[in-house]
């Protein structure tokens, strides 16, 4: 693990073999495949040893045995972040965090306790300078391409200037990643004039106006699928219930469609008929593909996975922070923050 | 238009032929079609006599034209809520409203501009006394019946109190309208445990839990449509926006769909097949079964209906106003609030 500041021929990415429910299964197999992949990708996998030994060799996988560090304790999905962190200073999430902390890393990939994940790396390796609250960013399918949402989760009550932060953080993450020269700002309000909304977004639009980036103004709950911006700036609270609403709308559908088909032999024929074809017209919504999501404005890559994250969620998770490093991301939100540090 | 209090043998209800994106047509016939099918029902229609005249006659409608009261200004959909009420003291919502706040009429059906209705509502008729903000509510399906969200955009920037009204309206409502006898109140979310939320959710719900409201705590986005409550309290801002952004769901998928069917023959005979049966899994999303969405806490019944209903919404929407009239809601809404006075 040694690795300088400049030298991006490499990439240190350190992979949560304990993380997610289909652990540590999917995620020791997802990363070998990504280093496969891509031979600049120095992978390690962080862990109960034994456990991750056993999937490597009942998948009859190649892995180098140096590049696993031993972690023995897990912190489980519905633990309390900040607790668990404490109580479990031997996890998996605590020392792979911490080695990216120490410059021994470069990336921490976990599809693990989101809380934790975030807990940990605010706490351990800190803030950017100037950033003031990190933030998760959700990817949204749209008619066009991807939009995404920030934040999901990682801050509620957020003040106007942590939405600026959001905007700010969520365009280069977006002309970075997404390679979108100029990406459209939003703020998600409750209509589209600038007197609609609440007080925080209101502020926050008036100061997000004051800067070069490409702000339309507000944005409404219907404009985030139709892609009418590229980053869509919202408090924590509101993303997240709007995230989750969102994944039960199609559980939602799901169901329906079900009952449907058991009313009737009829129905049942009907609906096998077209289940490829729902498969097919659903798969934008498939968040295995979306490489995971970044949390930004923490002083290292980080990328968090959804719980029930498969190998290919988790090769896709590698590959992002891989892009990630190679960006010089953290560098470049280090700038971009400290360009508008006079307007808050 | 000769009514006492305590007769509720009549129900003297005024809709407004002006409002909705198919007006006059949709509000006149829909109307129309209420009062023929309950013969309890003293139907007034309010705007443009000429036009109202117009859809009767083309229609072979049957209709006292002594229940006309003319009103010549229209409020356009777009229009800024309360400069237009200023700007236009003879359109048909603010004549509406004011006969009811006269108690020349007993309740008021508008499928207009949403805000116009609101604010004409709560300035003209006024709060109900202890209410120190009305709520939108907005029904939502779910596996096993409707749960309603409050408030969908009455209000942002909610203090606990607020939502603490919600979660009392809200329970009269779902209690009385919906024959759900002890229903069960959430407070949206990030998380079910109680240390989860914003500062005003915290505590909002902390004040709820000292009610006899059958309240389970926090709920989150996830919880809507599961039907985990019957009443989901929120603020306004987070209410509007999950419900755009459900709707834009259900269009997103519909594009999906269309597209699909586009690249290939195949497709499109699949989806043919099936188009039929779609429809009818959407059906529970359909907003011209609920009977448009009630304004609870103005001292006055007002039944606020989407821009785009049919004959049948509006039909729906005089019914539910009918309703909420025989069961003395705001009465209630008026004697519970007065209940939880001491918590506030």
């Amino acid at each position: 693990m040694s690795n300088s500041d400049s030298d991006k021929t490499r990439c240190r990415i350190i992979v949560d073999a304990m993380g997610g429910d289909f652990a540590p299964y999917s995620a020791v197999v997802g990363a070998i495949q990504a280093s496969t992949e891509n031979s600049k990708i120095e992978l390690y996998l962080v862990g109960k040893s034994e456990e991750i030994l056993k999937i490597i060799s009942s998948n009859n996988l190649s892995f180098n045995k140096e590049n696993i560090i031993n972690a023995d304790e897990v912190i489980g999905m519905a633990e309390g972040p900040t607790a668990s962190l404490k109580a479990k200073p031997n996890s998996s999430i605590v020392v792979g965090t911490k080695l990216v902390h120490e410059k021994k890393a470069d990336a921490f990939v976990s599809a693990g306790n989101t809380g934790a994940v975030m807990a940990a790396a605010t706490l351990i390796i800190g803030r950017i300078p100037g950033v003031g609250r990190p933030t998760i960013g959700q990817p949204m399918p749209n008619t066009t391409g991807i939009s995404t949402l920030f934040d999901v989760g990682a801050s509620v009550d957020s003040k106007p200037r942590h939405l600026l932060e959001y905007a700010i953080m969520g365009t280069i993450f977006t002309k970075e990643i997404y390679g979108i020269e100029n990406p459209k700002v939003g703020v998600l309000s409750v209509g589209e004039e600038e007197a609609k909304g609440n007080e925080v977004t209101i502020a926050a639009a008036a100061l997000i106006k004051k800067t070069n980036l490409n702000f339309v103004g507000n944005v409404e709950g219907r404009d985030i699928l139709k892609g009418t911006v590229h980053v869509v700036v919202c408090d924590g609270f509101v993303g997240n219930i709007v995230l989750k609403f969102g994944e039960s709308v199609l559980d939602f559908l799901k169901y329906k469609f079900k009952d449907y088909a058991k009313k009737s032999l009829i129905n049942k024929l009907k609906i096998g008929l077209v289940k490829g074809s729902m498969k097919e017209i659903l798969k934008d919504f498939d968040y295995q593909e979306y490489g995971g999501v970044p949390l930004l404005g923490v002083n290292g890559i980080s990328i968090i996975g959804h719980g029930s994250s498969t190998p290919k969620a988790i090769k896709n998770m590698v590959f992002r922070a891989y892009e990630m490093y190679q960006k010089d991301l953290i560098l470049k939100i280090e700038n971009s923050i400290r360009q508008y540090s006079n307007l808050t």
